[in-house]
């Protein structure tokens, strides 16, 4: 079993996509080896993880879509994680802009995979943080995490990227003090895309006036233009997230702030395994209805008899 | 101490803003007699919570704004409790929107309180459900609980509100399909605001469509176009609202969802208490620069220490 465990990993660091596959089904199932498969990962890893986030209809997916092109024109090995929204009530991921991605299906530089947010309302599937870290461990040049559609939380993947695109679309201009609040901490790179449309000049303009006020000492965010349909503009990105990561030193701040965030999440996940969300909605059923039902007398019980 | 509680409930349950003030302050802050009081609540009240969410620049904040003026005119009591963003890394809470709330915190028929997300990272603050279970046994005709911002999970609020109301902008139209996947389960009216803008039309007709094949049995799901800041469709909209409270029936299903997806909130806060993200932080910093570090190691070895 150890070996077995040991050969995978080693097969996964030499490049072998089946042997990645099967890791990442290794970790999505909790199958016999998945401890000792993360306990013997590289997981302080050199940075490459980009994550692209952002608003329903910034274009996130096409935005993946087009640096894949523009990757693997020049070569390089990319990785690409795309979280799925799922309902809360049907347990469900749908697909849709997945579709967009079939070009790469077959590519030999390119290894894709999907996952479901099933699991944690709201939040991000913990074996995000798993998955990313045995991909981590594969030679690849990029690895892009992409969240799509509502329901995603775009601050969540900013404790998992090393850097965090975070892509507006012009309309979104007049709003710029709502998005402010959340959004400059997470930010690394900027983009506005669909950037042929009126009110891309004002975002643009506002969205570099805020990185300039933010600025201080560090080096300014980039903000970046793109047309990612007619794929204008990526190059320039592409440029931007090189850059980015040349001048990434490894800072050792970030660092620690991931690893936390990545730590929380595992924690969480860890004192939550074995409740069943249907078990307890049983449990809920049968007390409901009775008088005297009180939801914090519920859970008190329900977590001194669990 | 015990009757002091009991007391204060009264007060609450008798319509006292300074009763309600003091109550969310015990909860809000832990103090004591924060326990008795949650298990003193009616947690099963009658239906009137409104969610209202959307992604940012959709225009939630004016439409809390424009239903209170609608609903005070009526001579209706309102409470909303506005959630504000915050950074994952600062901890800071934000204003901005809540300023334009500003006309009615001297009127007697609302009340207001905002709230920060700090604590769960892109999670709403467990609190809310607290807190919003305490402002349920105040006597409102309405609980308005709006999300701003980025980092917001909209399919959270779901899982607090009776009603939830999904606020679109008419640019997001040309990316329904993205839209579609998540949000159709969590809606229970569409809006379409800033209505006067060009591509509204496109969106009304699309989510009209979606709701339609969506129905099968059920009735349609409203969509109401509004331009919020103009008070145009207001009348609509609470009308829509009224209705669905008309035929809510208390439907048994969606509220047994509502109570798992709490109790799995509060079982989820409780699991997490007493681990400090900071403290954890600081015992990583110690780790992370030794020689064979491994996170899944360190957080193993935390789980059974800590």
């Amino acid at each position: 079993m150890q070996d077995k465990i040991k050969q995978l990993l080693t097969e996964i660091q030499a490049g072998s996509f089946l042997a990645l596959a099967k890791g990442i089904t290794l970790v999505e199932n909790d199958l016999p080896g998945y401890g000792q498969l993360l306990q013997s990962l590289n997981t302080t890893h050199q940075p490459k993880v980009v994550g692209i986030t952002g608003p329903p209809g910034a274009g996130k997916s096409t935005l993946v879509n087009a640096l894949l092109h523009e990757w693997t024109k020049k070569g390089c090995k990319v990785a690409v994680i795309a979280v799925d929204p799922s309902s809360p009530f049907n347990y469900g991921a749908l697909l849709g802009d997945r579709i967009r991605l079939a070009d790469f299906y077959n590519n030999d530089n390119v290894f894709i995979r999907s996952l479901a947010t099933r699991g944690a309302l709201g939040g991000l599937n913990p074996k995000i943080i798993e998955i990313t870290d045995v991909v981590r461990n594969a030679p690849f040049d990029y690895i892009l995490i992409e969240t799509v559609g509502v329901g995603q939380s775009e601050v969540e993947i900013a404790g998992l990227a090393d850097c965090t695109i975070v892509a507006l679309v012009p309309e979104a201009g007049d709003e710029i003090q709502t998005i402010k609040a959340g959004i400059m901490e997470i930010a690394d790179i900027f983009v506005v895309n669909k950037a042929d449309r009126d009110a891309a000049e004002s975002l643009y303009r506002n969205l570099k006036i805020m990185v300039h006020e933010k600025s201080r000492d560090k080096s300014e965010i980039p903000v970046v233009k793109t047309v990612a349909t007619d794929n204008k503009g990526i190059s320039e990105l592409s440029e931007a997230i090189i850059s980015y990561f040349d001048n990434f030193h490894d800072s050792n701040e970030k660092k620690l702030q991931l690893l936390t965030e990545k730590c929380w999440q595992l924690i969480q996940h860890h004192k939550m395994k074995g409740i069943d969300k249907r078990a307890l909605a049983m449990s809920i059923k049968d007390a409901y209805t009775k008088p005297n039902f009180n939801l914090y007398s519920f859970t008190d019980t329900f977590l001194k008899t669990y």
